[in-house]
């Protein structure tokens, strides 16, 4: 039997999991059958299952691998002195993350449509919400460090809540992802704008 | 045969699209059934029909008053001079949806989980698309009459992209609903409390 090298099972999982994740961003997670993701990545059962037990397992891993991809970008911006501010910082997240996984679905971007998916299926599905917990809550402490470097740097008071912050930063994204899945048409451009005028906003007081 | 008063046909047509959308909320709409429906309200067929010829009748429905709902409530914000800012704004809408739509699921407020499921179902049903998309660009017509209120009263640049500012603020609500959904534990106070530090942070430039 021939070896088999690292690189040759990392570029097969990699396969396998791209196919899974076009599988359930265009028909959902419930009417996707592992004979689908099968089909589409054009892989005997053999050789899929040798790396992921099931549907569960698949998705529990791309979810795991955005979020790791998320938290990073964030951890890297909260060394910048000062980082950049939201309205430049979620704009860039956003396109790093379409540089990453550029997987298109009727022609437009596959990964917010991905991300509608997951969540309906983590309203039912205990381990899938366990594991999408957990990578929010690691999320919301690279945004926290973030936040704590605006203060050092003097670019917000220090008594500004960092949790409720980093949760809105969050939202943002969320919200901006299910407007490109829904509607298409939206841009990194115009979230960067949206934030820029908010930001600019003064109380009344 | 009895004569049906006005308000009798109301208070069964409220039933009924309450009844649907805990059924959706709970199992998604691809998976509720018109039999769910009707055991969930204890009709008959018959009485439900009346009002509705099927699922994509009662979710358009369900859509279109909340999302009326959402542009009343702005628009009544845009008179108010000058209107909240969004750190009041934002959070007193989720407030006053909370108030008009209490029903819980697992004893938590069922609406976001119900907009997750619309979601889901919006990107694969182009009648639900084409409701939704309507809904939304008037959303957005009602807060761009927001951000002129807030820059009349000079509590904004007068070149800030008011469109984009609506988009963002639309996103923050998609969001925070998002995170209510799957999380919970997530309260207006909080969202209140993020817009405040999101709008205090200054650009370093």
């Amino acid at each position: 039997m021939a070896r088999v090298s690292q690189e040759h099972l990392d570029a097969r999982r990699r396969q396998i999991l791209d196919g899974a994740a076009s599988c359930f961003a265009r028909n959902g997670f419930h009417a996707t059958s592992m004979q689908d993701v099968l089909k589409e990545v054009d892989l005997s059962a053999g050789a899929v299952y040798r790396y992921f037990s099931g549907k569960d397992e698949l998705i529990a891993a791309i979810v795991t691998e955005v979020l790791d991809t998320v938290r990073g970008i964030f951890e890297r911006a909260a060394l910048e002195s000062p980082p950049p501010t939201p309205d430049v910082l979620v704009p860039r997240t956003l396109t790093q993350m379409r540089e990453l996984r550029p997987a298109t679905l009727d022609g437009e971007w596959m990964f917010p449509r991905l991300m509608i998916q997951v969540w309906t299926e983590t309203t039912r599905n205990p381990e899938l919400a366990a594991v999408l917990g957990e990578g929010y809550r690691s999320v919301r402490v690279a945004w926290g460090k973030i936040v704590e470097s605006y203060k050092d740097a003097g670019l917000m008071p220090a008594d500004a809540d960092a949790d409720a912050m980093a949760r809105t930063m969050i939202a943002l994204v969320q919200g901006f992802a299910t407007q490109m899945a829904l509607f298409g048409g939206v841009t990194e451009q115009l979230l960067g704008d949206g934030l820029r005028a908010l930001m600019s906003v003064h109380s009344a007081a």
